[in-house]
């Protein structure tokens, strides 16, 4: 199988070197600025294309387009005449943006992607979706390759997804920095929290998390809570999200 | 050195296990439940003690105190008469607790500890206070033989450490809550979601989690944020919890 990526992103990146790891040939790369383009292209053998009008002629199976969700209307409509499967890597946008192609689908990766951090690609669920089935028997192909997690998603489940890893991801690390504030004030080090944290993922791995819920909120121990809100008064945003999330969490 | 246990919790049996792996005696174990005692005793070759009043002639150099907070001050009375290092475990209790007694410290290890689930103690940060510095070098040596990371920290500084905690784990996993109740609701899978905790909870190891944060709130993505809302009308409470936590990420 032979893929071309559109996007030089977390994402793109990180689709763009597994791929190579898995042995399948990424053909051609490109991005809005082209120095980018270039800088991917390098890293798995690609060729860096300046012209997305320069995909009608492309020669791979499938295209994946992995740039931001208000870009793809506008990278779709210049790749037209191309023949192979197009697919989009977002969380969000629906599968019907492609619908003027004739194979499409969409290849989400649900994972959180940053620039300098390897990720194991074996691990990281990819949700497929395609307007055929034979195009979905060729995303599932390519996904095999990449990964052991792979699942069939439509659409609206996927929008479901992508909400669920807002709680499941960005609430949670923006909680971490609001511990790491803490402790930075009190001269403490954030290392003394990184093991909980890793613990707290660790934990709902193989169980649910509603099973292994901690601290004062759950067991309704109201001195702390007190206690935890008067040391919260210099910094009321805290103390509203400290509230607001101890009160659900006692409701159960 | 020998220890003893006063508790049969998560907390204590977790210590009591790590003591025994690190070739430490454990000698007395007491619950308020007898019959919790000897379930733990038994676990770690001690004693079950029934009365508390039976440790004024204990020979341990340490007793552990791992009950839980309220409960610390009627434990404290009884022990009257004991000569060695008396510490308790807790996050929120003060060192002053333990002040009618000639030698004691605080002992908090800071992770969170479920009944099924074995904690490598070997990376458990393990917070030191005592009343005096003999008291506090035989902690230490304690902490030593059980775990890589012990830190000096004091009451005010363990108070906030207790308060970081509640952000960095409490909250974290009820938002998992919420991600798994979505999917749930939606005939997904809790699984293909866990791969993306593990890494959000991986890249704040050796990265502050302000540098890492990602979402629509973070991009400033009106309408991915109006799209999730959307979704969420059916639940105001988790409604309230996006709206107030992507807020906050907005101002950064």
């Amino acid at each position: 199988m032979i893929v071309s990526i559109i996007g030089s992103g977390n994402v793109a990146t990180h689709l763009a070197k597994a791929l190579k790891t898995a042995h399948v040939q990424v053909l051609n790369v490109w991005s809005n600025r082209f120095e980018n383009a270039q800088a991917l292209a390098v890293q798995v053998n690609a060729n860096a294309i300046a012209e997305l009008t320069d995909f009608a002629s492309d020669k791979s199976d499938i295209i994946l387009i992995a740039v931001k969700d208000d870009a793809i209307g506008s990278v779709v409509e210049k790749l037209h005449g191309y023949r192979g499967i197009i697919a989009h890597t977002s969380g969000s946008a629906p599968l019907a943006v492609l619908s003027n192609f004739e194979n499409f689908g969409v290849f989400y990766p649900l994972q959180t992607f940053s620039k300098h951090k390897e990720v194991d690609f074996n691990v990281v669920p990819l949700c497929l979706e395609a307007n055929n089935t034979a195009t979905l028997a060729q995303l599932k192909s390519l996904a095999g390759l990449l990964t052991r997690k792979q699942s069939e998603v439509d659409s609206e489940q996927r929008k479901i997804l992508h909400l669920a890893a807002v709680f499941a991801c960005n609430f949670p690390n923006y909680l971490y920095g609001i511990a790491q504030q803490l402790l930075a004030k009190h001269q403490l080090d954030f290392d003394l929290i990184r093991p909980l944290i890793d613990e707290t993922a660790n934990k709902v791995q193989n169980d649910l998390p509603v099973n292994v819920q901690t601290g004062p909120a759950v067991r309704n121990d109201e001195q702390t809570l007190l206690k935890h809100e008067g040391l919260l008064a210099q910094h009321p945003e805290w103390l509203t999200i400290y509230k607001l999330l101890s009160e659900q969490i006692k409701k159960g």
